[in-house]
C-alpha cells in the first residue's frame, strides 16, 4: 500500500469548488451526504466504505487541504486513480462500483461541510517526539491548534442537527473538552441552536495489507457519545457500513472511555514489544533462543500475547499513542504523572533498532563497516505493506550510513522510501555480484520467508554475514548458511 | 488451601530414619525410587502425583527439614492426614490411594537421596526485598547459600547415575553454574564416575485451588537438560507423571533456556499487570469505568491477555520471580543493568494496595477512618484460594490499622491469617450488627459475587461506605446499593 504521488498542476487556494459539489449533489438526489475529513490511510478507505454502505445509498464527499501534499489526493480520486495503492483487492473493486454509482466526490472546500448530515473525522493528530542522538525519546509534546482549526472550519458552516463522528486517535478528554465547546460556540455565533449537534467518537482498528477493507467494515467497533442522542446517532450510522451481525458494537458510557480506549489498545501492544526487549538482549547473553521460548510460553492462553524479538516497532500510532495518552492525563486532566510506564514503553521500543546494531555490531566482532557493502531486505515497519512511516528500519540504517558502510535497499512493496528520499530496488539478484559483505533481514515480508532464491543466491556466495533482525530464517536455513557464512539473528544467542 | 499445622513433639534432629527408610523400601521391592526434597504447596503435590505415576509404580519419599515450621507436615503425612487443604477432591483422593498402596514416605534423612533414582527438587529459593514504609521497593537479593546446603546435601550421598530433576525457580543459569559443578565435585570427591549423573530443569505450572492436581498432570510442560542424556531421562520421567498424549511435552535448547521461560512467563503477567496500574488511576479521574473498556479491547484476539483493576499482586512466584531474574542477568551473566523494565513492574504491582487506599481515602472525603468501624471481605491474594503469602491485603490492612481503624476479617478459606497471626472469621452476620461504617471488598472469592446474602445485609443498613478494590460489584446492584450508601469501585471513576 502506498499513495500515489501524482502531477497536481496549481494548487486551487481560495477558488471555490461550490458548482461542482452542487452539480454532485443534484446527481445524488435526495441521499445523505456522508463527509469525510482528511483523505489519508483511514479516511480514503471510510470514503469508499460509506459509498458502498451495506444499507444505505449515501453521497459521500471527501475532503483534504489544497496543499502540496494533500491535493494530488482529491486530484486523483475524481479522475479515476484510487490515491492509495494497496494490496487487498477490495479496495480497487469499492472504488470502482462508487465511481459507477457516481456517488463519491473529493474536495478542497470546506463549502462540503454545510450540506453534510454526518462528518467523519479522519484527520492526523500527531505527537511532536524529541530525540536524542542515541535515539532516546526526551520530550514529547502535543500541538492541537490545526486539529482546533479543522473543527472550527467545520462549525462554522455545518449544520445544527449534525453528526460529527470523530475517528482520529486524540487524546482522551478531546470530544468533551475541545470539540463539543467549539461546535457549540460556533452554533450559538451562527444563530442556530446548540442542542441539536451530535458528537461521538468511534475508533477505527484499521490494519493496512491485505484485509484493508475488512479491518473496517468486518470488525469490532467501539463507540460512544457526548450525550445519549449522540451515542444513538452513531450506533444507527455504524450499523450502515460495519457487519454488526457478525461484529456486534460495543457502548461505552462517554466519550472519555472510548477515547482511552483507542490509546490503551495501542499502549497495551507497544508495552507488550517493550516487555520483550530486555529480555531478548538477555537471551543472547544466555546463548537462549528466545524464540523457541516465547512459543513454549504462548502455549498459555494467558500468555498468548507475548511478542517475539525483533528490529523494533513504526507506524502512526504505537509509537505515539502511548505519549498521546500521557499528555492528555497531564494536560487535559491536570494530572502531571501523565503515564510514565507507558510512555517508557515508547522510550524502550524506540531503542530496540540501536540493540539491534550493537549485537549485530558485537558479534561483527573486529569487522570494521567502513566500506563494507551491505544489502538491507525491507524497508516498512510491518510485513507485507508498504508502509514506511517511522520504520525502525531507517534507524538501523542511518548507523550503517554513519558508519560509513554502502547499503543497497530493497523492498518489494516500497519503490520509493519517502521519509529519506531514496529509491529502494525491487529485485535484490544483482547486488550479490556485487561482492557484498552483509545482509541484513529487517522486515519479515513473507518474499523472504522460506525463500528459495534467496537461499540459492546465499549459497552462491563466500563469507557473507548474514543478520536476520527480524527472525525469519528457520532452523535448517541456519544450519544450511553456517557451513558458509556467519550467521546471526536478534534473539538468539544459542548459534555460534 | 492451606497448611494443617499439628503439634510434633520433639524435633528429631540428629536422629536417624534410615530404619523406617529401609523397611519402606523393602516394602516396595524392586520399584524405581523418587524423592522429592520439599514438601511445600509443590512438592506435597508431586510426592501424590508420583506416588499415582499414569505409567509406573515408583516408591515416592518426600523429604524436608527437621524444623519447627517444616516437621509437622513430614509426621502429618505418615501419620494419615494430608498436611495441604486443598479445595482440589483429587488431593485426597490421590492421597488415600498411596497409603492404601504403601508407596508413599516421608521423611526429613537425607539417607533417602542415597536410594533415589530421580530426585526432585521442589524447595523455595526466596529474593529479600527491601521497601519503605510507602510499599516501594528500594533493594532485592538473593541469598543462593541453603539452596546451595540442599543441593550439597543430594551430592554427598545421591547414585553417581541419578536424574536431578529441577522444579524451583531459579535464577537463569543456576542448573548449569550452580548445580552441576556442586554435583560434580561431590561425585568426584567420592571417587565416583562424574559423568553419569543427569541434571534436567522443568517448571510446574501449578495454580492452587479446585484444579489443583490437574494443573500439574494434565497441563503443559517446558523441559530441558544440561546435556542430552539429562534431556532425555528427564522426557521419560516426564512422561511417566503428566498425559502428554493431550498435552505434549516441550523441549527447549538449554538449562538456561526453560529457566528463563520460567521467569519470563511470570514477569510476562506481572508486567501485563502493572501496565493497566497507571491506567487505572487515569480512569479514576477521567470518571471512566475501565472494566468496560478493557472488556471492549479484549475482543481482539491480539489483546485478550490485558488485565482488570485491583487492589494487587500476591503469591509466591509473581512478586518475586522478576526479580529473580534481573539478579540473575547481574549476578551469573555479569550484566549490571539486570532487567529494570521486569523490576518495575514489581515495583509498580508493590504499590497498587497503596494507590487501592488512596483512591478511597480521597473518596471518603473528610471523613476520619479513626475509631470507624470497617469489615475486610477477604484476606487471600487471590480469589477461591486460601493462599495468603505476600497478599495484597496485608498491605491495605494495615493502613487502615495505622490510621486507627477497627478493622474485622472475613475469609471463606482462611481462618487465621498466618504472616500477621491474626483470627480471620468464617462468618460475617453478626460483624452487620456491629455498627459498622465501612465494607471493603478485599478478594474476589465466589461468595462475594452476585451474593444474595451481601446484598440483604447491606440493604439493613444506613449509610455505609462500601468499596469494592476488586471489581465484583455488578451494575445492578452498585445502582441498589448507591441508594442506601455510598459506593465505589477501583478503576471506576463513572461513579459518584
Amino acid at each position: 500500500m502506498s499513495l500515489i504521488n501524482k502531477n497536481y498542476g496549481l494548487l486551487p487556494r481560495n477558488i471555490s469548488d461550490k458548482k461542482n459539489i452542487d452539480s454532485f449533489l443534484l446527481n445524488n438526489n435526495n441521499k445523505e451526504v456522508v463527509v469525510i475529513q482528511g483523505l489519508g490511510f483511514v479516511g480514503a478507505v471510510m470514503s469508499l466504505i460509506c459509498s458502498n454502505s451495506i444499507t444505505n445509498d449515501y453521497a459521500v464527499i471527501g475532503v483534504d487541504l489544497p496543499n502540496k501534499d494533500t491535493y494530488w489526493k482529491i486530484k486523483s480520486l475524481n479522475e479515476g486513480v484510487f490515491p492509495i495503492k494497496a494490496s487487498d483487492p477490495k479496495v480497487e473493486e469499492y472504488y470502482l462500483k462508487a465511481m459507477k454509482k457516481g456517488n463519491l466526490y473529493a474536495t478542497y472546500d470546506s463549502y462540503a461541510y454545510s450540506i453534510a448530515d454526518t462528518i467523519i473525522i479522519d484527520i492526523n493528530l500527531d505527537v511532536k517526539k524529541k530525540t536524542d542522538d542515541n535515539n532516546t525519546l526526551n520530550h514529547y509534546d502535543v500541538d492541537l491548534s490545526s486539529f482546533k482549526k479543522a473543527i472550527e472550519s467545520i462549525g462554522k458552516i455545518c449544520k445544527e442537527n449534525v453528526l460529527i463522528l470523530v475517528e482520529t486517535t486524540v487524546p482522551p478528554g478531546t470530544c468533551n473538552k475541545i470539540i463539543k465547546p467549539i461546535i457549540k460556540n460556533c452554533l450559538q455565533r451562527r444563530g442556530l441552536s446548540n442542542n441539536k449537534f451530535k458528537i461521538a467518537h468511534s475508533y477505527e482498528r484499521v490494519m493496512p495489507g491485505p484485509d484493508y477493507i475488512d479491518s473496517i467494515q468486518n470488525f469490532y467497533r467501539v463507540y460512544s457519545g457526548i450525550d445519549e442522542k449522540s451515542a444513538n446517532a452513531a450506533e444507527s450510522f455504524l450499523k450502515t457500513i460495519i457487519r454488526t451481525d457478525k461484529f456486534p458494537l460495543t457502548r461505552l458510557g462517554s466519550t472519555n472511555a472510548t477515547e482511552i480506549a483507542k490509546v490503551l489498545e495501542n499502549s497495551y501492544r507497544a508495552m507488550n514489544i517493550a516487555f520483550v526487549v530486555e529480555w531478548s538482549r538477555f537471551a543472547e547473553e544466555a546463548e537462549v533462543n528466545l524464540y523457541e521460548v516465547v512459543e513454549a510460553i504462548r502455549m498459555r492462553p494467558t500468555h498468548r500475547n507475548l511478542m517475539l524479538p525483533g528490529i523494533g516497532v513504526g507506524g502512526y500510532c504505537l509509537t505515539k499513542d502511548p505519549l498521546l495518552a500521557s499528555w492528555s492525563r497531564q494536560n487535559l486532566f491536570d494530572n502531571n504523572e501523565g503515564l510514565p510506564q507507558s510512555v517508557n514503553g515508547v522510550r524502550i521500543n524506540d531503542k530496540m533498532p540501536i540493540y539491534a546494531y550493537q549485537f549485530m555490531q558485537k558479534e561483527l566482532e573486529s569487522i570494521n563497516l567502513k566500506d563494507k557493502k551491505a544489502l538491507m531486505l525491507g524497508v516498512s515497519y510491518r510485513s507485507d505493506v508498504a508502509d514506511t512511516r517511522y520504520t525502525p528500519v531507517e534507524t538501523f540504517y542511518n548507523l550503517l550510513i554513519d558508519n560509513n558502510c554502502e547499503v543497497f535497499l530493497h523492498d518489494p512493496y516500497v519503490s520509493f522510501w519517502e521519509e529519506i528520499e531514496l529509491d529502494v530496488l525491487a529485485e535484490y539478484e544483482e547486488i550479490f555480484n556485487n561482492s557484498l559483505d552483509i545482509v541484513i533481514i529487517s522486515t519479515a515480508h513473507s518474499e523472504y520467508v522460506n525463500s528459495q532464491k534467496l537461499l540459492e543466491l546465499f549459497q552462491q556466495q563466500n563469507n557473507l554475514f548474514i543478520f536476520d533482525a527480524v527472525g525469519v530464517l528457520s532452523e535448517n536455513e541456519i544450519k544450511l548458511l553456517s557451513e558458509k557464512h556467519k550467521v546471526r539473528v536478534v534473539g538468539r544467542g544459542d548459534i555460534s
